[in-house]
């Protein structure tokens, strides 16, 4: 951020007063501008003990599968953000259960949530920012080809949980890119 | 958002390629500046039994009662900037014990997640934001003075869940201001 997204002048760099860090502090309308984590949600759908993933079709990590996933948007719930988004990308209907795998990306200031998600009926086809959308039997899931940790971690704790038959929340914090 | 803040010039509100939605667009420098979902963070800190809140000393809800929570910062886990507000607003020291509340409020764009935790001593004060910090055995919690509707729900799970000895994850959807 260089200029004030209120008046256009130039903002600095410095502690407001009852502050304890830098913000973005313009002077001439006496805005501070604030910046916080991102919160990206996707979900893991399920039909007939199938797991459908999406090969992205765009940059970050072009032609690598993916969990349907992405930022939440304003107004939304955030299962209403991962219904969005697996529709987007995988033209999948959901109903989306628990929340199921948390993960805080403080590098990166991104907080990333899954949900478990029953598919409403087999459709499923690419949208826009998917190259191929697939079901993959557990035996199949493309290990080495995934795009993210958080996804292939979502996938991990979700393979294991079915043989246990338990799925409690998984709280995990990722320190840094490792693809 | 009226100006750029990478360039300075206007921007405009206008669905980008190949999106959906209504961006804040710079012709100048092609900029597209998305807004997203802001996240808040917080705890129900224990001492013997007892809970810690806070009385606010800024606005809003002046004079209400809080649990330590505020905005996550960037290069935060949701941890640590639950255990940061607690010290800011309360000068506790708390060990984070599991995420008990997720909340989304579409209607203000923002997810509030509590978790419990158990403080590490008796110690306890009021920050700058607070004018008050005490610890409330369960009968005394000022239910009526509550601050937000998601630290009062969160209480009363709380409360809930103690009588029954289970503290499963707590999802809710706030869709007006209630208090």
């Amino acid at each position: 951020m260089k200029y004030c997204s209120n008046c256009g002048q130039l903002v600095r760099l410095a502690i407001p007063p009852n502050d304890d860090r830098p913000r973005h502090i313009c002077d001439a309308c006496g805005s501070i501008h604030y910046q916080n984590p991102k919160l990206v949600t996707g979900c893991i759908p399920v039909w007939e003990g199938k797991i459908l993933l999406c090969k992205r079709a765009i940059e970050p990590r072009l032609g690598y599968w993916t969990l349907p996933a992405g930022f939440m948007e304003l107004g939304e719930t955030l299962a209403q953000a991962a219904e969005r988004e697996t529709w987007e990308e995988a033209q999948a209907k959901v109903n989306m259960g628990k929340l199921y795998s948390v993960f805080s990306l403080s590098h990166i200031s991104q907080v990333h949530v899954f949900f478990l998600a029953e598919m409403r009926d087999a459709h499923y086809a690419p949208g826009p920012e998917s190259m191929d959308v697939d079901l993959f039997i557990l035996e199949n899931i493309p290990w080495k080809e995934m795009s993210f940790p958080t996804v292939s971690q979502s996938l991990r704790y979700f393979v294991d949980d079915l043989q246990r038959g338990k799925f409690p929340l998984h709280m995990q914090e990722i320190h840094e890119r490792s693809w």
